[in-house]
């Protein structure tokens, strides 16, 4: 699990770490950097998303046989209030974990001044594929 | 419309340029680099997302009072194909233009050996804000 | 709202029981009957939708200053398995209530031989509307 | 097709109409009535939502091997307009049939004097089942 986020690019990239994988979870955190944010100095819609799609992402993993990959089918986020601060923090929670779709709910809270306040929810379908049909 | 996209630290930092601004039509791309991928190389979901959402909101903010600011309201996405190619192109286009909210699809669409093949489907609502309430 | 509730005439040519409304929280119950299915005798999924977003539509409009008219901005749906059973219960909970914009999610579970399981995951965007403006 | 169309109680409950089915593509025709409307006298948002999932779940129904069942995975709808008038006719077109799931856009317009009106936007996920698995 950890080897797959180390490889992701995008997350090395962005900065992120992730602080929380158990059975059905996953968290994510990302500090602030001006390079992953919007016009208004917010982090950007799809800063936010890509984390919440990762932790969602990695919380279905948990739950797939040993050497499963997994694959985004869709996501949908509802982004709830400017996510203004120092550090964007994803939770992934799975709410069914199929044959074949897994789907799962995640938050993204933003701490400001040490204070976290939810700025976004996402709903997604998580599709697991054996590891050989890389 | 250039100068917003300019001061988003986002698409700086991925490489994006904005290619086509037209009334109710934006165009994004995005060359690949391996920063930009998720564990098997392809563009990863969120970087798939996020420019997917950016043509949105340009092609959202053409229509809407000079000077206005455009936030994501929310988002859904259906990743079709995987994203594998040397770039990534997002175009947005918006079918309701309302007082309030405006809604926009994107396609992102992904080239590889001189084909591009439709990876990402997106449907979103984007919501004006006058200038003067930054 | 039990009076905006008996005007929807859907709601009751479904035969479906607003069984609890409270601040941000509203239950709808649904009977089934083999109109409301679909070719294999689960609840039809636009059925369970329809409650799915009614629970939301009424949680949201709990909050909203008295006399104000709600609209279902967008809504997103997972089935997450059959709806097979006697009875289908929504629920919706506010998740943030804005100015403009109001955030509800809503679960719909299914009774079958006394036993409920979660059928439907939904994540929603409201908007309340003046009662003049009718 | 006209088969399971004939067999879903909920079409013919509502009156519901299917008016075209090619590969990749339906049509679904739906006449008004009080029962299907919401407080304001509008096609409920449901109903509206139910004939689009229709008419995606035929279009993908289409392209899948003959003797398959299919089910709505999570579909997301976005409505423009006030559904007000005399017949909702909802348009699904498939955009990417796959091996296991089907990703398909609907459309809604709704007749009134004579003129049609977009009324909402679907963007939706079908997955066929071998008949044999009922």
């Amino acid at each position: 699990m950890r080897d797959a986020f180390a490889r992701q690019g995008v997350m090395r990239f962005f900065g992120a770490r992730l602080t929380l994988v158990e059975p059905g979870r996953c968290e994510i955190e990302l500090p602030f950097r001006p390079e992953l944010a919007q016009q208004d100095g917010f982090f950007h819609a799809g800063v936010v998303t890509t984390i919440a799609d990762n932790a969602a992402g990695f919380a279905a993993l948990t739950l797939m046989p040993a050497g499963s990959r997994v694959l985004t089918v869709e996501l949908k986020i509802n982004l709830l209030a400017p996510a203004l601060g120092e550090l964007a923090l994803a939770r992934g929670t799975v709410q069914k974990a199929g044959r074949t779709l897994t789907v799962v709910q995640s938050e993204v809270r933003v701490r400001r001044g040490g204070e976290d306040k939810l700025a976004a929810l996402m709903l997604a379908t998580m599709m697991g594929l054996p590891s050989s049909s890389a």
